[in-house]
């Protein structure tokens, strides 16, 4: 595997692992008020983008990163919707 | 411009203002309690591998996203920092 794809998984580890509090706090508190709909949705339009961006240029790191993070940010608007 | 460009950028726009609310937030509360030091940080670093991905890899969506997240997160980090 070369070099940059490492660099890559590591950034996309480290970013895409920094939603996991967010959604066990949601997970655990039921309630996800302090993140507004209209930030939720445009940020996961902006995931989806990022991941047809990251298959045009087949990179590895920009689609692992941006499909987890966009599951994260689904399970986020779930939590939402049920509790609100 | 190439159409990924341009899909890039606006990927780029969307998540990237995504994280405006949040400093604003911090900013006017004058309090980053919700966000832990060792989430930013290892946030930023994250951001900082994937500038030098992008850098790498001459993509300038990357390099425009990680670039404005890593000073908004830098001024978060501040904020954080200063109300103690």
């Amino acid at each position: 595997m070369e070099l940059v794809t490492i660099i890559g998984l590591c950034a996309a580890t480290l970013t895409t692992s920094a939603f996991l509090p967010q959604m066990w706090r949601t997970w655990r508190t039921k309630s996800a008020t302090d993140v507004s709909y209209l930030m939720l949705i445009s940020f996961m339009s902006g995931l989806f983008l990022w991941l047809v961006y990251g298959i045009y240029l087949k990179s590895l790191p920009i689609i692992v990163a941006n499909s987890f993070t966009l599951f994260f940010n689904l399970i986020i608007l779930w939590l939402k919707i049920k509790y609100r």
